[in-house]
């Protein structure tokens, strides 16, 4: 059944109806007003808890029959273990044996450690996954194979969603590294130590019920409380929540790639001679290999200058905590964490400060942090001659990538994109992305390995850079000089009409969708 | 008009219908079941806020016409600054240049220095006062002058009463010693530093306005951020909001009143004797002088011993912090703070935790922190034979203090209530409270300088103090004691039949009401 579609403001055809409940199309940035109040979770009682505050129960199947569980609920994990979770597959393997059916899982984002949950997909257990997907579950979605549409929402769409009520958590579960039997609990410490906790944070405040996770239970007070335990229902021990090996990797890599480490170096160049970098600034990179390097080459220009940030907004790595010791910033404000030498220093320096998808990205919020960043690096596998870029597919179709704090960072005052243009001989500057993931007029720079394009309605940008010594393009012409060498545009997806994702853009409003892809 | 009363749980007649809203009356001790969803405040969009996050406005009069200030709202302020708040009484002087009538000034609590709203009381630009009052605004309430019933919660109570919507408010005025232009604030720093901001929690999250007025503006972004930005809608810059010598007295005094220090080592003597004090424990004390010194002994009793506590919850004071310096407990929780050296440890010392009347005290939270406190040492003004106490009137009848967390507090393992068995030649020892506050069943221990009153129901406590060389009494005696040496009972307050004011208990029950005093 194909749903009703309309043309959202972006011009994309997008469903009105998905999963069987209503979803507004794109109306443009800034131009969607929700009307509600928040959602309002059920008002508890301290008398039908411990006074002791021993709220442990033996396992996860009797946590989950506690909060009782049953067919068609939504359960939400998060996933700050990254591909070394081990919570999630167990959840729903404690369902499938309670014989509960049509659940929707609606993770913060899943991994590749994640594809056990086809099985349950197969077998009924779960309708749907509603989040990021990476690897095979992506894959097993892309061929339409998943009962339910996908919903594909940014970390501050996520928190937006559960805060208005436009996804409703019946029972959240919270792995955590370290927690007290009342159910405070901290990313930051313990075997499974993984940083933060804070993509659950929306989980712990509105789900009806909270269950967290530990294999690490400590006495009261567990120190810092990321998740605060007064909203919490059940702790539950287990013997290894994570993998710490493949929660962050221990040595992030800087890149070798000689076309990549000219890229970062283009890109620090623009933000120090458009005058971005200056002191009290503010910046924010990921942790791939051109965004680490694009942050050595800047924290070199600003020793070089004798320039101080005021913050710079993590998933730390050694390179940023690195700039912190050295008092080349104030402070870190981390949403996630890469590396284990980003969580040692979290733990041990006051100088990173524990954000959220709240403090953040929420555009939902009065303001969020991202709009007063004043660069943001980040990635994309498409972008277009309009500056619009895609991060969730390639240009054959493929379901590969979540959103991520993407869609919210755009906010930032300048939004660059340091990517190569092109990528298997296939361009990555493209006439039209495959999939619309951010609008073009919050994409102010596209740096390549061939050219940096500054996007025209930065006139300012484009003026401060007239005459500068880094090679500034039209983005036309970089398209064509990329279409030259590759031998053309990129082959068009094959495509079905079946949909099997929807693109939320930050304020819940449907920006695109993906279709299943053909063989 | 008298309204309608009902007969509670615990035998008081209360009034059912308070300023035209309805109220349960008392059930008793976790008997009421809240069956309701919590507050939901509006959802609120990133495109009505500034982009770079400056939410500066001129001053209180624009902010609070910015916020629709207009008759009849509520407007909420914190007493983190107690007797030395600047900004209350601007606000309703800038309300009353606009004209603006029959105002419901919800503060966490009011003080002598907010003496001139008793102007617009008069003048109808406040209706009545909804939270503690002490000095002449209790004076005016209890003389039956103020036009609506005030409503006295605990800590405790008012997040509860915020959070499940039974008191909505419009605007919340938080005033910070230090905040950003987004609106992150906190109380542990700047020239007004208070400490904490935790009383004003509940408001900037169940807001639908929130206002932050600071004396100290500071780049974003302002760590810690006690509050969050996030919720804030506009920050206003005033020449001072506090005057930190009224704020906390910079020396807390100790007893020296040979009575009180005798109450105090008995206290102290109790929780050693009782087997509260062990490795692990915890306590609560306040800041009055009977309580500083039972954390005085109780702390020369614990290096004795070779003990350490857990946990000992604040209001911090120098005492309470030298035993955090010394490795007597491993942190201090505080709600708020008592002297400039808590506010400085707090500031530099990780072992002092931030906490707030949601983690500590809310009733209707899934549990909260007071119910895992093994020993509190807490004040009353009266306790009868029953155990029952009073906090909020003496036998005068005249409404004197606020509630504090003092209900909250009586969930702890063993409440202790160290007292002097008369003041002014009064019994405090009583056949029956003159306002109840405190159902006896949670109260365990009454020490006086006569003797230690432990209740019946306490067989553990009565069995493991059995043989013990403190000086263990009946209650009952103790009452035929003090009687005999005041010349008699005290004498019944002489009131009339309007109720000034209702007591609401953790849960939102009406536990009992106080009537106007004649003369």
């Amino acid at each position: 059944m194909i749903p009703e579609m309309v043309k959202n403001a972006a011009g994309r055809l997008v469903p009105t109806v998905i999963n069987g409940e209503k979803h507004p199309p794109y109306q443009g940035v800034g131009k969607y007003k929700p009307r509600g109040r928040k959602a309002a979770p059920p008002v508890a009682s301290c008398a039908d808890y411990p006074s002791d505050g021993n709220k442990v129960v033996k396992d996860i199947k009797s946590a989950l029959k506690k909060c009782g569980l049953r067919d068609g609920m939504t359960i939400s994990t998060h996933h700050h273990f990254r591909n070394g979770d081990l919570v999630a597959n167990r959840i729903f393997d404690a369902a499938a044996e309670m014989g509960v059916k049509d659940l929707r899982w609606f993770p913060s984002a899943s991994f590749p450690c994640h594809a056990p949950i086809i099985e349950h997909l197969e077998s009924g257990v779960v309708h749907h996954i509603e989040g990021s997907m990476n690897g095979p579950l992506g894959d097993y979605c892309s061929e339409g194979r998943m009962r339910g549409t996908a919903i594909l929402r940014s970390h501050g769409g996520r928190y937006q969603a559960v805060q208005d009520g436009e996804v409703h958590i019946d029972i959240a579960v919270i792995a955590a590294p370290a927690a007290d039997p009342f159910g405070n609990a901290t990313g930051d410490r313990g075997p499974s130590a993984c940083g933060l906790l804070g993509f659950a944070l929306a989980d712990s405040q509105y789900a009806d019920k909270v269950i967290i996770v530990t294999d690490n239970l400590i006495p009261f007070p567990c120190i810092p409380w990321q998740i605060h335990g007064n909203y919490v229902d059940c702790v539950v021990v287990m013997d290894k929540v994570g993998e710490p090996e493949k929660i962050v990797s221990g040595t992030t890599q800087i890149t070798k790639s000689p076309d990549r480490l000219l890229i970062a170096e283009y890109a620090a160049g623009f933000v120090a001679e458009a005058g971005i970098m200056r002191d009290g600034f503010s910046f924010q990179a990921g942790a791939g290999g051109t965004a680490l390097s694009f942050a050595i080459f800047l924290a070199e220009m600003m020793r070089e200058s004798g320039v101080k940030a005021r913050f710079i907004r993590g998933g730390s790595t050694q390179y940023l905590v690195r700039m912190l010791e050295e008092g080349l910033t104030d402070y870190i404000l981390d949403g996630q964490t890469f590396d284990l030498e980003g969580v040692r220093s979290m733990r041990e320096n006051p100088g990173h400060v524990n954000t959220s998808p709240f403090t953040s990205y929420n555009y939902h919020g009065k303001g969020n942090f991202a709009s007063m960043v004043d660069a943001v690096v980040l990635g994309a596998t498409e972008v277009d001659v309009n500056f619009n870029a895609n991060v969730v597919t390639h240009s054959d179709g493929r379901l590969l990538h979540g959103i991520g704090g993407w869609q919210n960072c755009l906010f930032s005052k300048c939004t660059i994109l340091p990517i190569p243009s092109f990528r298997n001989r296939i361009p990555v500057i493209v006439d039209e992305v495959t999939t619309l993931c951010g609008p073009g007029e919050l994409i102010d720079v596209v740096v390549t390995e061939r050219g940096i394009a500054i996007n025209p309605r930065r006139k300012d940008l484009l003026k401060k850079m007239a005459g500068s010594s880094l090679p500034i393009v039209d983005i036309h012409d970089l398209k064509s000089e990329v279409e030259d060498i590759c031998g053309g545009k990129a082959t068009p997806p094959k495509t079905d009409d079946k949909i099997i994702a929807a693109i939320k853009w930050v304020d819940g409003t449907v920006i695109d969708c993906v279709y299943a892809v053909n063989g």
